[in-house]
């Protein structure tokens, strides 16, 4: 009895507590930042040009001449394991699996000056310090550590475009703040093009970091500002010839020389402090000036009132989250929910300073008249559910991200939209050109509002770019050969998928010609199936399939981040057909089941790109996208219910409330729109299509606040771990007799009621 | 009898040649391409900022890791000796010591393809070519040679901000256009930091080369187009790591690939041409960006008219050349007079856009916006007579010159004038503050019309920036001590000429605190100069003056560019005081005498920086700024007719009609202000005063006509080249009674009249 009263009071100030806790206090961004997920646990607001985190390292992409196979862990900068922070730098990708930025690293420290970062073993020998988990707090738009090196709390919160510091220092007449310059994520040896600082006055310093890394021609503009006056500042430049030239040693040019540059530069700002003193610091960034960067600073934080730029930050995020009303079985899972939502809005990045200027593709200066620019499109990644989530709860920044897309198109130099493309600069990373995907689904879904006929014109552009990775040989041929690249199966699938994304907008705007001709382009993934393995195959330029074939492996066999297993299934626009080649309903319902249950070996696993051995259930790789719409396509064969069982398995097995929480990189929020379509109850399986394949939600009941002012709720009945199964499905009070939902359903606002089972309703 | 019509009728024939030849058609800017002189012999408009010349080397800083002193001779891209061409760029220093620039190398080629420069032995072996003095053709706005390896004419002629090439080639399906990135003058062989070159379409080419020389940070944008399609391009990257990464070879990245960027990178163009075919290109740079350059471009040369740009450049020359109607004794004196006035006028350069938009100091964009921004001051060269020279003919230049040293103030992290400074950057080359001079000598003159006291304010506090090059000690101790530095006897010197600047303009802006403290300063003088040698000495900290001491060596005594010869005569703002301090006025006389006439032995010469042999005469080196006002001091002695004496064989001797013709390093214009000021009968010993020192003129006559609309008229009587001492001086007709006369007497328009003698006038 005693012990029934014990569990109600829990239970009870528990429900208190939730009924105060507002959404962006279930996020954590702790969340992903061990192993495999490369997120960062720093600040930022949604969608914000400044993430500010701490990096435990910063390792460089050869190491004695030889490419560093440990870098690739620190792609957002920081891994939970790790015992020194090196310090803070104001942008970060999150969970991406190839990475970049880090730029403006700062760090405090007290006592003698050390310019170099130290090491993970001694970080006493440089300016990095130790710290504890203990000592941490990560939250939406707040970072906090104690860096025990230094005796030195650092808090850290941001605006859109700036960074803002506060550091409590100890006593200290030797107390510093580090400028690294040289600092950087990925940092090739050579990454650094120039640096320049330029010492304004005695709180203002402006300047810019110019990079060539996985962004070829790169600078990022900034202004900091401290709240106290420096009392003398410097640089070490470990580049000897980039120093002033001719210059007969007229000025000290290493301490208090208000004018830096060099390849190579660590910078400082000396101060005294008192005994609990805060100095802070507003670090702003710009993708076009110093001036920009200034203006950013003073438009978004005019004062020094941290908390204030904490809550607002903080409120910005609960705006966001409050999109989706969510009640879930428990708090983990809500905590889950809401940082994978908070994980859906940190990429893409606003690339545009206040005054809508911006660096564009063509290296020149734009301003955004009527959107706002938007850059890190990981679209290979993002196309499959990132954006479609943004089409039902982000239409604005949707419609302006497809802004952006097309911006970048007029500045191509290729005339193509974009493959991957960060910072003013395309990195071609991946296979297929999504964007297209990306258009359509806008255009198709009513969010894109500008010219329909120019954007398809631009995605037929790309698509029929013939001299890019096979395009020539596949317009030829009907597939790429495998002479043409490593990933000639890859490339044909999503181009086929691609191209009747490209169809249906030409459907759409009434383009025949361009329909007829993609429509069939659509269905150019039957030409890399051998009937006979029944995979889809390397096919050689003579028709014949390549001989060798490894279905397990991932690499040399055609595909990129997955085997023939998880990528054969890559139909998404014509699932029906694809059974039907593959032996009809019932083998390929077998087919799929073998794919979760069977065991893939060690050894091909290992070569499995970005992921954990728990971002596999047995040879379904979720760690990676290719078979992300895989366990819907159990809805095409006649066990439907086994899409509700796996999903919920998937939601449970790779997805945890813990550092090591995710099985693999979140992918700019791919992994994470996953989770809320899912967890929701349905999934846009092809973009471009106006359907959700619905699946099992794992949420309670849950309001998706549109920005049409209407909302769209999701019920449960008897909701639990076990009833996973759902046995009826209400829609606005009716039974749906169809295992998909339409877009205007979702946009016109109702309620859609699952009856869960722990039972599968089999008929 | 027959003798005396022949030369009656060359005379006569010259006359009517001589009556239709324009000011422009006596330039020659072939003299001084020789040797030390520096100038280069290519294409330029009056002040532009395009000056389009063929580089005959661009040799590199270091040679097998050791300083290249070959190199010092190519400061201008051009030795009139060399047989071969590598190409043309857009930018060149005229007549300085030491350099910067040689942007955007174009060279036209046919046959196989090189990209190698190749080398002055075996042009044969890269791209460069042989060619023969014999096919060149330098004017004023044009430049013509034939290519001998190529068998390809090339012309080029300019606007302001743009380079027009014309290229006749042979029939070749093998034609090319280079565009070499990496070709620089004092082309340290890391000066690239980052080259962008972006193919707009089949006509259109944009980018942008940043450099890290002499100017530390600095950018020049570019806009290119041909007159036809390119047929293929293509670069080659000689830095591996500086082309795409993580690219997974989707793209043939070295052909035809339109976005090419890196650190040492060579591009080409490729057509077909048929025989005698024409290919045009046309070449904007800008300072802001891509954008303006093909702003300034279709804005300056919106057609593909070569002999109208040619024809237009060459009246704008016509125009500012007229502004000395000048009737010489001979044709050379005449070609001597309009070349050094065409030389005087090519630096400093416009440095803003069409659009006035221009790079500042801060690295920040700005708009000009009341004034052309101009850039390139080389000052401690030009201050003495070149800006003076612009404070008579060039008002309108010379305060936007002023202006834009006040915007390089605004921008200045350090909150100085100019120092030395070109394309947004310091180079703190020389001594003194000598902006101070241009700046008061324009006020004083009622030529610069912007605020007065916020010019005297920056003027002040350049002048008090401590710790910029012994200036606290100068302040403290009256004088720059030796263990200050290297030029502790110059700076003085030069530092209390500037403060005597300041305190004139103090004195007019009746400003009696800053004139107090300044007139004060200017007496400074005095504390280096030694008694017992009768010479400036470096003095140490504790008031004693250095033991060892040359006179006659310039290296290690304190000086710069100068001995103590030379140095010692260095207080134009004070002779008398100097004359009475150093023994009177008859010993001061015979003093000068030993100066021009003793001999300077090999061993002092050879440590004399940027001169020949002819550069010096006696002692006296003309060739280098020190003592350019030296022949002006017998004025103050009882001897003055030595001056004439002196002047009109300085003429003689350091300014000769050919290639090899200047004694020294054109320096920008100074060597040139000189010779037309002294060609005219005065000179400006101390700018800042109103007066002008009168010497012996060696034209026959000549008309200034002043922007005011007013004339001044030069006239002679009994000239000749043995006439050189003038008996007697009218002024508006009235007999001058000084050895001066006052800017207001010129500016107001009248006529000086000189009387010349073969005999001194020794009363």
């Amino acid at each position: 009895m005693k012990k029934l009263f014990v569990a109600l009071a829990v239970i009870l100030s528990s429900a208190t507590a939730e009924a105060q806790k507002q959404p962006y206090q279930y996020v954590k961004p702790i969340i992903g930042t061990a192993k495999m997920g490369h997120t960062f646990p720093g600040a930022t607001v949604p969608f914000g040009a400044v993430q500010l985190s701490p990096d435990t390292d910063t390792l460089s992409y050869e190491m004695n001449g030889k490419y560093n196979p440990d870098m690739y862990r620190y792609c957002a900068g920081y891994q939970h394991a790790d015992k020194t922070i090196v310090g803070f730098s104001h942008t970060h990708f999150s969970g991406t699996g190839h990475s970049d930025l880090g730029d403006f690293l700062i760090m405090p420290t007290t006592g003698k000056l050390q310019l170099n970062p130290g090491t993970a073993d001694h970080p006493e020998n440089g300016y990095r310090s130790a710290f504890s988990h203990d000592n941490e707090v990560s939250e939406a738009n707040y970072y906090k550590v104690k860096l025990d090196d230094h005796n030195i709390t650092a808090e850290m919160t941001t605006s859109p475009r700036v960074g803002f510091h506060q550091y409590t220092f100890p006593k200290s007449e030797e107390s510093h703040i580090i400028l690294d310059l040289m600092s950087g994520i990925y940092n090739y040896d050579d990454k650094n093009v120039w640096t320049y600082v330029r010492v304004v006055n005695d709180t203002l310093v402006t300047g810019y970091r110019q990079t060539s890394g996985w962004a070829r021609t790169r600078t990022v503009y900034f202004a900091m500002t401290f709240s106290k006056p420096i009392k003398n500042y410097g640089q070490r430049n470990y580049d000897d010839k980039q120093v002033y030239r001719g210059f007969w040693g007229k000025w000290n040019q290493t301490k208090n020389f208000p004018e830096m540059a060099g390849k190579r530069m660590r910078t400082y700002f000396d101060f005294n402090t008192t005994e609990g003193e805060k100095v802070k610091v507003k670090f702003a960034i710009s993708p076009v000036s110093q001036e920009n960067a200034l203006l950013n600073m003073r438009t978004e934080i005019p004062g020094w009132d941290f908390e204030k730029v904490k809550r607002e930050g903080q409120q910005s995020w609960n705006k966001e989250l409050n999109k989706i009303a969510v009640n879930t079985l428990n708090e983990d899972d809500k905590v889950n929910f809401y940082t994978a939502m908070y994980h859906t809005f940190i990429n893409p990045t606003v690339y545009n300073d206040v005054n809508k200027e911006y660096r564009g593709l063509d290296q020149n200066n734009h301003k955004a008249e009527n959107f706002d620019n938007y850059t890190t499109f990981s679209l290979w990644d993002t196309f499959r559910a990132l954006h479609p989530f943004f089409n039902i709860v982000q239409q604005k920044r949707s419609a302006d991200m497809v802004s952006s897309m097309m911006a970048h198109y007029e500045q191509s130099a290729w005339k193509m939209l974009p493959i991957w493309s960060h910072y003013a600069n395309e990195n071609w990373c991946m296979s297929g050109y999504h964007s297209v995907s990306v258009v359509a689904d806008a255009i198709i879904k009513g969010v894109y509002k500008g010219d329909p006929n120019a954007a398809l014109a631009a995605c037929v552009a790309t698509a029929k770019k013939r001299d890019y990775e096979g395009i020539g040989a596949y317009m030829d041929l009907g597939y790429v050969p495998a002479e043409s690249n490593g990933t000639s199966v890859s490339n044909t699938l999503e181009y086929a998928y691609d191209d009747w994304c490209i169809a249906q907008l030409a459907k759409k705007l009434n383009n025949t010609a361009v329909y007829d001709e993609f429509i069939k382009r659509a269905d150019n993934w039957r030409n890399v199936y051998d009937a006979k393995s029944d995979f889809m195959r390397p096919r050689l330029k003579d028709g014949s399939f390549k001989k060798e074939f490894d279905v397990l492996s991932t690499h040399g066999q055609g595909f990129i981040e997955g085997n023939a297993w998880n990528y054969s299934l890559y139909v998404p626009h014509n699932p029906e057909e694809l059974i039907k080649l593959r032996g009809g309903k019932a083998r390929f319902s077998k087919h799929l089941d073998s794919l979760f249950t069977m065991h893939l070996p060690d050894e091909f696993f290992a070569d499995t790109e970005d992921i954990t051995r728990e971002g596999i259930i047995g040879n379904y790789v979720h760690g990676n996208e290719p078979a992300h719409h895989a366990a819907y396509l159990y809805n095409y064969t006649s066990t439907p219910w086994k899409t509700q069982d796996r999903v919920r398995m998937i939601l449970k097995k790779m997805y945890r409330p813990t550092a090591d929480g995710l099985g693999g990189n979140d992918d700019c929020g791919q992994m994470s729109a996953w989770f809320i379509f899912s967890s929701l109850g349905f999934y846009p399986m092809a973009p471009g299509a106006l359907t959700y394949e619905l699946g099992s939600p794992a949420v309670v009941n849950a309001t998706i606040n549109l920005e049409n002012g209407k909302t769209f709720t999701v019920k449960t009945k008897n909701q639990s771990n076990k009833n996973v199964y759902v046995s009826k499905v209400l829609l606005n009070g009716k039974v749906l007799d169809r295992k998909t939902i339409n877009h205007d359903e979702i946009m016109n606002g109702g309620q859609i009621e699952f009856f869960m089972s722990a039972k599968p309703t089999t008929k």
